[in-house]
């Protein structure tokens, strides 16, 4: 892999991110922290709470708002949101990016029957089967693979050692990160007195362009229709898809959430690390759920934020806490009887 | 990998199920859910809820029990138990089923000292180390290891990138989905001043006939004996079976749960998604543990359920009530303080 | 793969442990449990539970502290610490360690600009990119992928199917196991109007010496600066470390436990199964987690454990508790209400 050169004059990267210089030009090697930054380093306040780091910084200069611009002591990179600039500016400083395909490599098994478009890159050791294409501009990294039927669409990109079963439909501007597997079967089986009968997963996996998905991150193949991510749907590391899920459009997931078979997952929610979402549900878009939640309910207006769990404590303060939560109903039985007790009393004139 | 032809008339499939066609026999090339089964498609009806589209199918034919083959307008295919033909069936249209062996993939490292049974396939990349056996009918997909010692028995399949340390011996007719790692190292250190210093964990993996393993599942080999599964288990995705867990037959694991070391859990349990399950416990035939629960106590009573949690809440909600769970105990208290000045009150012959 | 000969007299055991034989010498094959061993292998009590084991042992020897020693009916191999012994003895009896390298296997892609150290084995399959350094001693097992830049130290091993992304820089005697997938981006990604636009992760990841990292863990890489991992770290199977975590030294963490962006953890922590850890956090040297808690807060003072959750019930109990869980804010305020009006009794001179 060739890396790029990532040096900007800091008056390109203002043209480019629609933005003002105050102080002077200069050139700009990379990014990095408030903290860390160097003279030839750009860097940015996006959080208020580092605002006292603008005097400190050495950085060469910082992506700020018009508002923060005065209290830069160095140079300021004036622009309307610098986490979106930062953003912006991080994919030009992107060393590992490179352009130039490399074609596919020697070592690497593509089937006769296998359609490979223009500027494709194939990596080491990795296996392309019948049927499948690789559209124009991917970039398959080494020991990847991919099986009979699937697409990899334009300008997607597998890290090393991904896995498509058969069947899986990955659209545009994709990019799976290592030890991802997609298509896998379902988990599905009918119970008998033999013990478990498989249930075949005979459906595949569609996946929409920009989506991203985290290392080690799995996305089941369907039973009879197919698993369907939407465009722009972010996955972090040990997902679990399971088979037949819908995801709407730019819904983001955090790591090791694990979604059962058949859940509808609206548009633009945002579901933290560690949750768990049961089977055959519906959540409404631009739900929120936050970390370590179960949701084993579908929820149908759209906007709301969700939870479980029961907090964080010392352990010793948790341990009798703990036991109380046993005797809850116990607990809230006697309450309702002690209500009682003392409206009875009132009603016997006691207490006026 | 070719892909076999999944046709069949109707009548075929009747006599393959011991069913009875209500309506007129045809030709069926695959399997739908009733909502987008089209006339060439055979779906089925196992779930109650969803009796109301018997009547808008477009599928050629439908699986239903006796009872409910009135309700049929086209073709009935009437059966005992739909969702059990409907396993039978789904494995007839599994058109990834291959039964013709490849053979060994030029590009595959097999160890001179290996064993390879008749019609094994070995795909591309995959490494088979020394002393390996590869009983007959077994298919590996490409880019698997299999290390030193290790028995992949009669018609099992290794989907794409699984890895089977030393002294991993799996039986006949298992299914690992890709990702898999079965026999590293169980996590066991002694500590020390000098900090952690390792126990090499020396045992293997033993795996019963008929389980399936699925995607990034791992499986840690034993500290001394072994680590066992056993017949017709069936493990999700992102599973992690520590060292020396022993499960019995026929136990059914949903993904993301973890079985912490030396469990041993009992036979036709179910365990739901997300589960953990701590270390050194015995868990009875037949227990049902409910999604995201945590287990730390030993289960001696069969067929019994367990769960732990809060269940979800809106945050708003939950945020107050998670507040008085910290304060439980001390409610507890105050609760029987009051019972007691109650029954005080009573005692001096004012609630009589 | 070769397996070595470890066959010891039980002489030579108490000369490399530092301990006294009562009883006769003899040669010892292997280790085992007090319950599985036989006369030619070496067992140990750690643990008082299995006391009763020590008459009904077949063991060859036992491992036993001075105490013990009289109540051992065979031969007794007395040491100080016979849990530390034990790990020392199992290092012995690794029967999967291997000194004798085997060089880079002709399948291995060895990028021309990478550094391979004397005494270096590089398994079947391995892609090694550019500028990658492997250090002396190292093994990098089958099918691994190294990327652009990655150092590997002085005698670490990756075991099978590991992948290092580019920057990323592994300590001495590290151990990977397969499925380890480090350096992958970290989750960042600025929301607009167009949906998520991507953070490039731009740092690396630097991991010390002596760190063990599990099968399908993943170790994400910083966003601007790297993510840190302390030197004797150990790391289960299934661990999520987002990007620009820090871990201090000696910290172990038990599988598919999750620790989200920027947190730092202490040193000699340990963290159970299943926890997680959210974003931003800084906890404690010597803080101790249990089994599938949510930390959320930061822990300022170390050498405390934290807990959350609510225990492990019958459904059926649970079911009802569950219920008073989402009243339990009411309940408080029904209860303060009641001492209140307990409060008014004894004033009015009725409870005196």
């Amino acid at each position: 892999m060739a890396q790029r050169n990532c040096t900007y004059r800091l008056s390109e990267l203002a043209e480019k991110l629609d933005g003002v210089i105050q102080g002077s030009d200069g050139t700009i090697f990379g990014l990095n922290t408030l903290e860390k930054a160097t003279q030839e380093q750009l860097s940015f306040l996006a959080n208020p709470r580092y605002v006292s780091q603008l005097t400190s910084t050495s950085a060469g200069a910082v992506l700020v708002t018009p508002e923060m611009a005065d209290q830069v002591t160095g140079t300021a990179l004036i622009v309307d949101s610098p986490y979106m600039a930062f953003a912006k500016v991080s994919q030009l400083f992107d060393w590992r990016l490179d352009d130039e395909s490399e074609g596919v490599h020697p070592s690497a098994f593509v089937h006769a029957s296998a359609t490979i478009g223009s500027n494709v890159t194939v990596g080491a050791g990795v296996v392309v089967d019948a049927n499948v294409t690789l559209e124009d501009n991917c970039i398959i990294g080494p020991n990847c693979v991919i099986q009979a039927g699937s697409i990899v669409g334009q300008s997607s990109r597998l890290e090393a050692n991904v896995t498509l079963y058969p069947d899986v439909v990955l659209g545009q501007n994709c990019l799976v990160h290592s030890g991802a597997v997609i298509g896998a079967d379902g988990f599905g089986f009918a119970p008998s007195k033999q013990g478990w009968v498989k249930i075949c997963q005979l459906g595949g996996v569609r996946i929409g362009h920009s989506v991203e998905i985290g290392a080690n991150t799995t996305i089941d193949r369907g039973a009879l229709d197919h698993t369907y991510i939407g465009d722009g749907v972010k996955l972090d590391n040990h997902i679990q898809i399971a088979h037949n899920v819908v995801i709407g459009e730019q819904t983001a997931i955090a790591g090791c959430t694990a979604v059962a078979g058949s859940t509808k997952i609206g548009r633009h929610c945002t579901i933290a690390g560690h949750c768990g979402i049961t089977g055959h549900l519906t959540i409404a878009d631009h739900t929120h759920i936050t970390a370590m939640s179960l949701i084993s309910k579908s929820i149908t207006a759209s906007g709301q934020a969700f939870s479980s769990g029961t907090g964080q404590e010392k352990h010793s303060d948790w341990k009798r806490n703990v036991v109380r939560f046993r005797q809850l109903d116990d607990m809230a039985r006697r309450l309702k009887q002690l209500e009682q007790k003392i409206d009875n009393l009132s009603i016997e004139g006691l207490n006026k």
